[in-house]
C-alpha cells in the first residue's frame, strides 16, 4: 500500500506572513528549544523530515518580519541528538560553498543522526545575499545550474570515497584502513578542481538524500537527474499533475525509476474543528498582515523595490524575463491573469511564500491532500504550518490520525533511517573495485 | 583565587600516535557516541572546554592512521545538546571558507548552546588540503595572516549587526526588530567584501570566544590583538615562560588587558597510580607505534615524504625556511641538537603532535601543572589524553581532585557560559548608537 510522506517544514513563527503576530506564536521568541519541540511533534506524528531553508540577508525595510534564522546545519545537528527517527533536511546552496565542505557536513550530519540526512540543493539568485560573499551580481540562471551540476558531481564522488567496509581497524596489524578500499576523487572541471578522499567514513545512508525544488526548465532536468525528493509551489490540481508527470518522465529519461524521485508540494493548511473555525483562524491572520510587511514580502519575491506603493492599485509592469524564481513568475501571471491588487496579491499569493493554503476541517484537508496523491499529482507534502506551535499541533493531532484511518498514512516509523523512512534504495558505491 | 583553566582537546581514539591500537581504546570504533561519552566525562570534571581540531585531507600512506573525523562545527552542534556547562570551541580555517558563514555557523552555535561557542582561528598551510579547494599551492605565509586578520575584523563586525536588544517582538504594532539597533557592515577590504546584517540576533556571549594558535611573528600577532584563548605548544618551562611574557606584553601593546589572553599549553598527561604503572602505561603505548605510522606521520608534520627511509638513521637535511609549522621547526631544531635518529623524532617528538608529555602519578602531574601555572608559563591547559577514554577518565578522576585540593581548579561551574567559566568579560557592541 503506498503511503504518502510528509515533511514539516521550519519557521519559526510559522509560515503565514503575519504569524509571528498572533497572540499565540513565538511564545519564547527566537529560540532554538522551539525548533526541538517542533521537531519532536512532527516526530510523535511520524514526519519522515523536517526541512530547513536557507537565507544569507535580510531585506533592509523587513523590520516588519520575522527572518532570523539559525545556518542549517548548525541546527539540524542540534535536532538529531534532540531526535531520534525524523529525518533532517536542509539547504546548502552551490552558489557561496565549497563542494568539499559541503559533502563533509552532510555526511557529518548522516552519521550523527545514524542515517538521517538530506541536502536541498539550491542555487541563489538574490543580490542581497551575492552582497555578503563579495559579488556585485549572480552568475546567469545557466551558468548557475551548470555549476550546481557539477557541484553535485563532486559531493556524490566525494560521498563514495570510501568502500562501506574501508574501515577494518585492525589493531593487531597496524591498518586503521584497507587503502585498496580508498577511492581519490581526482575531479578537475570547469568550477572546481578536487582530488579526495573524504575525511569521514561512508556514511550510513551511503549518500544523504537529495532534494531540489527548482521548476525551471535547468531546475527540473537537475531534479531528473540527481533529486529523490523534489519540492514545489503547485496551487492547481491540473498544473500539479502536468509537473508531476513531466519530473517523472524527465527522471526515466536519465535512466531512473520514478518511484524514486518524489514529489512533495508545498501546502499551508489552516485546520479548525468547523469550516467556520478554519475560516476565522485565517481571517484573523489576514487582518495581521501589516501593509508594509505585505509590501516587503512582495519586494523581496519579485526583486523590485515596491515600498510607497498604493497597495489598492493595480500591480505594476514587471518584466517576466528578469525574474529569477519561478513562484515570482507564476504570481505575476497570476495577478495579471486575475487583475489584482497589490494588496490582493501579498493577501492571497505572499502570504504562504506563493504555496497553496487549505483552509478547513481535518476531514476537508485529508480529501484534498488525498485527492492529490492518488490523482498523479503528489507522493506526499511538505506541511507548511501557518502559525507555530499550534498549527503544527492541531495537524498532528487531527489531520494525520484521519490520514492513518484513510491508510494513507504510517502509524510508526517502520525503519530508522530518512531512505527506510522514504523507501528509497541505499545507492552501491559507484567506485567499489568488488 | 586564580584557578587554572582545563580544555579538553579530542582524539577519538587518544592523541597518541599509536592509542588506537591500544585494546582498550576505540572501544565503539568510529562513532559519534564517543565524543558524546567524552564530553560529558570532561563535564562532570568541570572542564572549561572541549575543543576541536580540523583537518581537510589523509596523507594517502595513512592507513596505519587514525585519521577520520566529524566536520567540527556539525558535531559540535550535537554536542552542545548532549552537554550543558562546558564550552565548545571548534577550529574553522581563513582559508577556504568565507567570513560570513563562519560568523553565521558560530552565531547559531553560541545561541543553540546558551552561550557555550568558541572559534580557534587557524590559516591553511598544507598542500594536501589546498588540492580539496582548487588551489595548486596556499598563498605565502604573510599574505595568509593579512587574509586572516581581514577575515576576523569582518567576523567580529557581523557578530556586532544587532544591538541586544534590537528584537522587541512588538506584536500590536508590527515590529519584529527595532531598525535602529540594526547595523550594516559595509565592509569593503583587499580581500573580502561583505555588507551585512548577520540573519541572527546577536548571541549570548556578544562574540563567541576568539581561539588562535600560530606561533610565528604573525601568529602571535594575531593572537595578542583578537585571541581570548592562545593554545601553543611547549616542552620546555623556559621557553614556555618566554613565550608566556611575549604573548602577554604583545596584547598589552593593542591596548587589551593581558588577563584577557589566556595561555594554555598542550599537555599529554600518561597518570598512573605509581610512577612505575604511568611508566608501563607509556611503553606499551611506544610498543605499538608501526615505522610506517611513525614515518607517515613525520612525513605528514614536515611536509616531506620519508616513506622508505631507515628509522634507525639520522633526520635527513631539511631545509628550515621551507616549514611552514613552527612546531615542525622545533621538532627539526631539537633533532638537530640532539642528534635523534628519525625512530627517535617520532617516538619523542610525534607521538604527542610535538606537545609535552607528562608521564608519573596524579601528584606529579599536579606538580608540574602547578609548577607552569604558578610559574609564569600558562593560564591553564589544553589536555590531550594519551588513550581515549581511559586517559581522559585517568585525569578526571585522580589528577581534578588533586587541583582541586590543592585549590588550583574549580569544584563547580560557577557560571553558565563560557566566557564566565574563563573570566572573560562580555564584549560591548561597539556599533551601537547608545
Amino acid at each position: 500500500m503506498r503511503e504518502m510522506k510528509l515533511g514539516l517544514f521550519f519557521a519559526p513563527g510559522g509560515h503565514h506572513l503575519a504569524a509571528w503576530r498572533h497572540p499565540d506564536a513565538y511564545p519564547r521568541g527566537f529560540s532554538f528549544e522551539s525548533y526541538i519541540a517542533a521537531a519532536r511533534l512532527a516526530e510523535r506524528g511520524c514526519f519522515d523530515m523536517v526541512f530547513v531553508a536557507d537565507v544569507f540577508s535580510l531585506t533592509p525595510d523587513g523590520a516588519r518580519a520575522d527572518s532570523f534564522r539559525f545556518e542549517p546545519i548548525t541546527l539540524l545537528s542540534g535536532l538529531a541528538v534532540a531526535t531520534s527517527k525524523i529525518g533532517l533536511v536542509a539547504t546548502a546552496t552551490t552558489s557561496f560553498n565549497e563542494p568539499f565542505n559541503v559533502a563533509r557536513k552532510f555526511a557529518s550530519l548522516d552519521h550523527m543522526s545514524n542515517g538521517r540526512a538530506g541536502w536541498n540543493i539550491v542555487t541563489s539568485s538574490s543580490t542581497l545575499e551575492a552582497f555578503n560573499f563579495g559579488l556585485q551580481e549572480h552568475a546567469g540562471h545557466a551558468d548557475r545550474y551548470r555549476k550546481a551540476h557539477e557541484f553535485v558531481e563532486v559531493v556524490r564522488g566525494l560521498w563514495d570515497s570510501w568502500d562501506d567496509d574501508a574501515i577494518v581497524l585492525d589493531k593487531e596489524r597496524g591498518f586503521f584502513f584497507d587503502a585498496a578500499k580508498m577511492h581519490m576523487l581526482n575531479h578537475k572541471g570547469p568550477h572546481f578542481s578536487v582530488r579526495g578522499p573524504l575525511t569521514l567514513p561512508r556514511s550510513p545512508q551511503g549518500h544523504p538524500i537529495l532534494v531540489q525544488a527548482g521548476s525551471s526548465d535547468d531546475g527540473k532536468n537537475l531534479a531528473a537527474e540527481f533529486a529523490e525528493v523534489i519540492f514545489t509551489i503547485q496551487r492547481d490540481l491540473g498544473d500539479a499533475q502536468t509537473f508531476y508527470a513531466d519530473v517523472k518522465s524527465r527522471a526515466a529519461s536519465f535512466g531512473r525509476d520514478p518511484r524514486h524521485a518524489l514529489v512533495m508540494p508545498g501546502v499551508m493548511p489552516i485546520v479548525g474543528r468547523s469550516r467556520q473555525e478554519a475560516r476565522d483562524n485565517y481571517e484573523q491572520l489576514q487582518r495581521l498582515i501589516h501593509p508594509e510587511a505585505g509590501l516587503a514580502a512582495l519586494s523581496r519575491t519579485l526583486g523590485t523595490d515596491l515600498s510607497g506603493i498604493d497597495v489598492d492599485g493595480p500591480l505594476p509592469d514587471i518584466e517576466i524575463e528578469k525574474l529569477s524564481q519561478s513562484r515570482a513568475v507564476g504570481m505575476v501571471l497570476t495577478a495579471r491573469r486575475d487583475g489584482l491588487t497589490v494588496r490582493q496579491v501579498y493577501e492571497r499569493l505572499v502570504v504562504s511564500k506563493g504555496h497553496r493554503q487549505i483552509i478547513g476541517t481535518a476531514a476537508d484537508i485529508a480529501d484534498t491532500l488525498q485527492e492529490w496523491f492518488e490523482g498523479g499529482a503528489a507522493d506526499g507534502y511538505n506541511v507548511m504550518p501557518g502559525i507555530m506551535p499550534n498549527g503544527l499541533s492541531d495537524f498532528v493531532e487531527l489531520v494525520v490520525p484521519e490520514l492513518r484511518r484513510r491508510g494513507l498514512f504510517r502509524t510508526a516509523y517502520e525503519g530508522s533511517t530518512l531512505r527506510e523512512h522514504l523507501g528509497l534504495p541505499r545507492p552501491v558505491n559507484t567506485r567499489s573495485q568488488a
